[in-house]
Protein backbone atom coordinates (compact mmCIF):
# COMPACT_ATOMS: atom_id res chain seq x y z
CA UNK A 1 0.00 0.00 0.00
CA UNK A 2 3.10 2.53 -0.12
CA UNK A 3 2.14 2.96 -3.46
CA UNK A 4 -1.08 4.67 -2.78
CA UNK A 5 -1.29 8.55 -2.92
CA UNK A 6 -2.19 10.55 0.13
CA UNK A 7 -5.76 10.36 0.57
CA UNK A 8 -6.48 13.74 1.02
CA UNK A 9 -6.19 16.49 -0.98
CA UNK A 10 -7.81 13.89 -3.32
CA UNK A 11 -7.03 13.94 -7.27
CA UNK A 12 -10.74 14.45 -8.08
CA UNK A 13 -14.00 13.34 -6.67
CA UNK A 14 -13.61 10.02 -7.82
CA UNK A 15 -10.14 9.39 -6.25
CA UNK A 16 -12.17 10.41 -2.99
CA UNK A 17 -15.12 8.24 -3.99
CA UNK A 18 -12.69 4.98 -4.32
CA UNK A 19 -11.15 5.78 -1.19
CA UNK A 20 -14.45 5.79 0.62
CA UNK A 21 -15.38 2.26 -0.94
CA UNK A 22 -12.56 0.95 -1.86
CA UNK A 23 -11.58 -2.55 -1.20
CA UNK A 24 -13.34 -5.78 -1.16
CA UNK A 25 -15.96 -5.86 1.13
CA UNK A 26 -16.97 -1.93 1.51
CA UNK A 27 -19.44 -1.82 -1.57
CA UNK A 28 -21.14 -5.23 -0.37
CA UNK A 29 -21.34 -3.83 3.16
CA UNK A 30 -23.42 -0.89 1.91
CA UNK A 31 -25.22 -3.06 -0.19
CA UNK A 32 -26.23 -5.23 2.81
CA UNK A 33 -26.87 -2.40 5.02
CA UNK A 34 -29.17 -1.36 2.54
CA UNK A 35 -32.49 -2.08 3.47
CA UNK A 36 -35.18 -0.06 5.92
CA UNK A 37 -33.51 -2.45 9.25
CA UNK A 38 -30.29 -1.66 10.40
CA UNK A 39 -28.30 -4.87 10.67
CA UNK A 40 -26.60 -6.71 13.68
CA UNK A 41 -23.17 -7.93 13.59
CA UNK A 42 -24.03 -11.71 12.98
CA UNK A 43 -26.83 -11.09 10.36
CA UNK A 44 -24.41 -8.81 8.33
CA UNK A 45 -21.46 -11.58 8.55
CA UNK A 46 -23.58 -14.50 7.14
CA UNK A 47 -25.20 -12.30 4.81
CA UNK A 48 -21.42 -11.72 2.85
CA UNK A 49 -20.02 -15.57 2.95
CA UNK A 50 -15.96 -15.47 3.24
CA UNK A 51 -15.51 -12.39 5.45
CA UNK A 52 -13.76 -12.54 8.63
CA UNK A 53 -14.83 -11.09 11.92
CA UNK A 54 -11.67 -9.36 12.34
CA UNK A 55 -11.65 -7.93 8.76
CA UNK A 56 -16.08 -6.80 9.19
CA UNK A 57 -15.14 -5.55 11.90
CA UNK A 58 -12.01 -3.14 10.60
CA UNK A 59 -14.18 -2.36 7.83
CA UNK A 60 -17.08 -1.37 9.67
CA UNK A 61 -14.97 0.90 12.07
CA UNK A 62 -13.75 2.92 8.54
CA UNK A 63 -16.72 3.09 6.89
CA UNK A 64 -18.40 4.52 10.62
CA UNK A 65 -15.45 7.01 10.67
CA UNK A 66 -16.07 8.24 7.04
CA UNK A 67 -19.86 8.84 7.75
CA UNK A 68 -21.42 6.27 5.89
CA UNK A 69 -22.22 3.54 8.43
CA UNK A 70 -24.15 4.31 11.97
CA UNK A 71 -23.52 2.50 14.70
CA UNK A 72 -26.02 2.22 17.27
CA UNK A 73 -25.39 0.44 20.93
CA UNK A 74 -28.54 -0.40 22.99
CA UNK A 75 -27.58 -0.66 26.62
CA UNK A 76 -29.29 -4.38 27.12
CA UNK A 77 -28.04 -7.59 28.32
CA UNK A 78 -26.44 -8.68 26.20
CA UNK A 79 -25.57 -5.38 24.89
CA UNK A 80 -27.51 -5.19 21.29
CA UNK A 81 -25.30 -3.39 18.36
CA UNK A 82 -26.83 -2.32 15.37
CA UNK A 83 -25.50 -1.16 11.72
CA UNK A 84 -27.04 1.26 9.21
CA UNK A 85 -26.43 3.74 6.40
CA UNK A 86 -26.16 7.44 7.37
CA UNK A 87 -27.54 9.94 5.11
CA UNK A 88 -24.60 10.02 3.17
CA UNK A 89 -24.04 6.01 3.35
CA UNK A 90 -27.79 5.77 1.37
CA UNK A 91 -26.33 8.51 -0.86
CA UNK A 92 -23.31 6.35 -1.66
CA UNK A 93 -25.34 3.42 -2.25
CA UNK A 94 -27.28 5.15 -4.93
CA UNK A 95 -23.80 5.73 -6.62
CA UNK A 96 -22.61 2.47 -6.70
CA UNK A 97 -26.05 0.94 -8.28
CA UNK A 98 -25.05 1.42 -12.17
CA UNK A 99 -22.01 -0.36 -11.14
CA UNK A 100 -24.10 -3.35 -9.99
CA UNK A 101 -25.86 -3.47 -12.88
CA UNK A 102 -22.82 -3.20 -15.12
CA UNK A 103 -21.57 -6.39 -13.19
CA UNK A 104 -25.05 -7.93 -13.34
CA UNK A 105 -25.03 -7.62 -17.23
CA UNK A 106 -21.50 -8.90 -17.56
CA UNK A 107 -21.58 -11.40 -15.16
CA UNK A 108 -20.98 -14.12 -17.36
CA UNK A 109 -18.51 -12.51 -19.20
CA UNK A 110 -16.08 -11.40 -16.55
CA UNK A 111 -16.03 -14.80 -14.89
CA UNK A 112 -14.91 -16.45 -18.20
CA UNK A 113 -12.38 -14.12 -18.80
CA UNK A 114 -11.18 -14.66 -15.42
CA UNK A 115 -11.48 -18.51 -15.81
CA UNK A 116 -8.80 -17.90 -18.52
CA UNK A 117 -4.80 -18.25 -17.63
CA UNK A 118 -3.70 -14.52 -17.37
CA UNK A 119 -0.72 -13.72 -20.68
CA UNK A 120 2.83 -13.75 -19.51
CA UNK B 1 -5.63 -10.87 0.95
CA UNK B 2 -6.09 -14.23 2.27
CA UNK B 3 -9.41 -12.86 3.24
CA UNK B 4 -11.00 -12.17 0.10
CA UNK B 5 -13.25 -14.45 -1.60
CA UNK B 6 -13.01 -16.31 -5.01
CA UNK B 7 -13.23 -13.92 -7.91
CA UNK B 8 -15.54 -16.61 -9.14
CA UNK B 9 -18.34 -17.56 -9.03
CA UNK B 10 -18.96 -14.07 -7.73
CA UNK B 11 -21.89 -13.18 -4.96
CA UNK B 12 -23.57 -10.92 -7.00
CA UNK B 13 -23.02 -8.23 -10.17
CA UNK B 14 -21.18 -5.75 -7.79
CA UNK B 15 -18.63 -8.45 -6.42
CA UNK B 16 -17.96 -8.93 -10.04
CA UNK B 17 -17.57 -5.23 -10.48
CA UNK B 18 -15.38 -4.71 -7.87
CA UNK B 19 -13.07 -7.30 -8.85
CA UNK B 20 -12.45 -5.89 -12.15
CA UNK B 21 -12.61 -2.27 -11.16
CA UNK B 22 -11.17 -2.31 -7.24
CA UNK B 23 -8.00 -1.32 -5.75
CA UNK B 24 -6.86 2.66 -5.49
CA UNK B 25 -5.69 3.37 -9.27
CA UNK B 26 -8.01 1.17 -11.51
CA UNK B 27 -11.21 3.51 -11.23
CA UNK B 28 -8.32 6.35 -12.01
CA UNK B 29 -7.21 4.46 -15.08
CA UNK B 30 -10.31 4.13 -16.81
CA UNK B 31 -10.74 8.03 -16.25
CA UNK B 32 -7.77 8.74 -17.91
CA UNK B 33 -8.25 6.53 -21.01
CA UNK B 34 -12.07 7.75 -20.99
CA UNK B 35 -10.97 10.34 -23.94
CA UNK B 36 -10.92 9.66 -27.77
CA UNK B 37 -7.61 9.27 -27.95
CA UNK B 38 -5.69 6.55 -26.93
CA UNK B 39 -2.79 6.87 -24.45
CA UNK B 40 0.71 6.05 -24.46
CA UNK B 41 2.19 4.41 -21.26
CA UNK B 42 4.17 7.58 -19.93
CA UNK B 43 1.16 9.73 -20.66
CA UNK B 44 -0.33 7.92 -18.71
CA UNK B 45 1.60 7.89 -15.82
CA UNK B 46 2.10 11.38 -15.67
CA UNK B 47 -1.89 11.82 -15.68
CA UNK B 48 -2.15 9.42 -12.20
CA UNK B 49 0.81 11.74 -9.64
CA UNK B 50 1.68 8.91 -7.58
CA UNK B 51 1.98 5.55 -9.32
CA UNK B 52 4.83 3.54 -9.78
CA UNK B 53 5.85 1.92 -12.94
CA UNK B 54 5.75 -1.23 -11.42
CA UNK B 55 2.19 -0.58 -10.06
CA UNK B 56 0.75 0.71 -13.26
CA UNK B 57 2.05 -1.93 -15.51
CA UNK B 58 0.83 -4.28 -13.07
CA UNK B 59 -3.16 -2.88 -13.33
CA UNK B 60 -3.01 -2.32 -17.00
CA UNK B 61 -1.80 -5.78 -17.11
CA UNK B 62 -4.66 -6.87 -14.96
CA UNK B 63 -7.38 -4.75 -16.93
CA UNK B 64 -6.06 -6.26 -20.24
CA UNK B 65 -6.69 -9.77 -18.74
CA UNK B 66 -10.09 -8.55 -17.58
CA UNK B 67 -11.42 -6.93 -21.49
CA UNK B 68 -11.60 -3.81 -20.19
CA UNK B 69 -8.01 -2.16 -21.56
CA UNK B 70 -6.74 -2.50 -25.35
CA UNK B 71 -2.98 -2.77 -25.57
CA UNK B 72 -2.05 -1.38 -28.84
CA UNK B 73 1.41 -2.34 -30.06
CA UNK B 74 2.87 -0.01 -33.17
CA UNK B 75 6.42 -1.90 -34.74
CA UNK B 76 7.85 1.53 -34.54
CA UNK B 77 11.55 1.92 -33.76
CA UNK B 78 11.42 2.85 -30.75
CA UNK B 79 8.37 0.53 -30.50
CA UNK B 80 5.09 2.74 -30.25
CA UNK B 81 2.13 0.95 -27.54
CA UNK B 82 -0.97 2.61 -27.02
CA UNK B 83 -3.29 2.05 -24.49
CA UNK B 84 -7.26 2.39 -24.91
CA UNK B 85 -10.85 1.71 -23.36
CA UNK B 86 -12.66 -1.44 -25.04
CA UNK B 87 -16.19 -1.43 -25.52
CA UNK B 88 -16.85 -3.16 -22.01
CA UNK B 89 -14.61 -0.70 -20.82
CA UNK B 90 -16.35 2.13 -21.69
CA UNK B 91 -19.78 0.57 -20.40
CA UNK B 92 -17.48 0.53 -16.99
CA UNK B 93 -16.30 3.80 -17.14
CA UNK B 94 -19.90 5.09 -17.76
CA UNK B 95 -21.49 3.21 -14.84
CA UNK B 96 -18.39 4.39 -12.84
CA UNK B 97 -19.68 8.32 -13.81
CA UNK B 98 -22.32 8.71 -10.43
CA UNK B 99 -19.76 7.39 -8.14
CA UNK B 100 -17.41 10.05 -9.88
CA UNK B 101 -20.13 12.31 -9.39
CA UNK B 102 -20.60 11.84 -5.54
CA UNK B 103 -17.30 12.00 -5.20
CA UNK B 104 -17.53 15.23 -6.06
CA UNK B 105 -20.24 16.30 -4.59
CA UNK B 106 -18.71 15.02 -1.23
CA UNK B 107 -14.95 15.93 -1.69
CA UNK B 108 -15.32 18.58 1.09
CA UNK B 109 -16.98 16.30 3.74
CA UNK B 110 -15.02 13.44 2.98
CA UNK B 111 -11.39 15.04 3.14
CA UNK B 112 -12.46 17.07 6.49
CA UNK B 113 -13.81 13.47 8.42
CA UNK B 114 -10.46 12.02 6.83
CA UNK B 115 -8.23 14.92 8.64
CA UNK B 116 -10.09 14.39 11.86
CA UNK B 117 -8.38 11.41 14.29
CA UNK B 118 -10.04 8.08 14.35
CA UNK B 119 -11.74 6.54 17.15
CA UNK B 120 -10.30 4.26 19.14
Amino acid sequence: MSDAPKHHPFACGLDAAVAVVGGKWKPLILWALAGEEPRRFGELRRSLPGVSEKMLTQQLRELEHDGIVHREVYREVPPRVEYSLTALGRTLNEALAPLGDWGDANLATIAQTRARPAAS
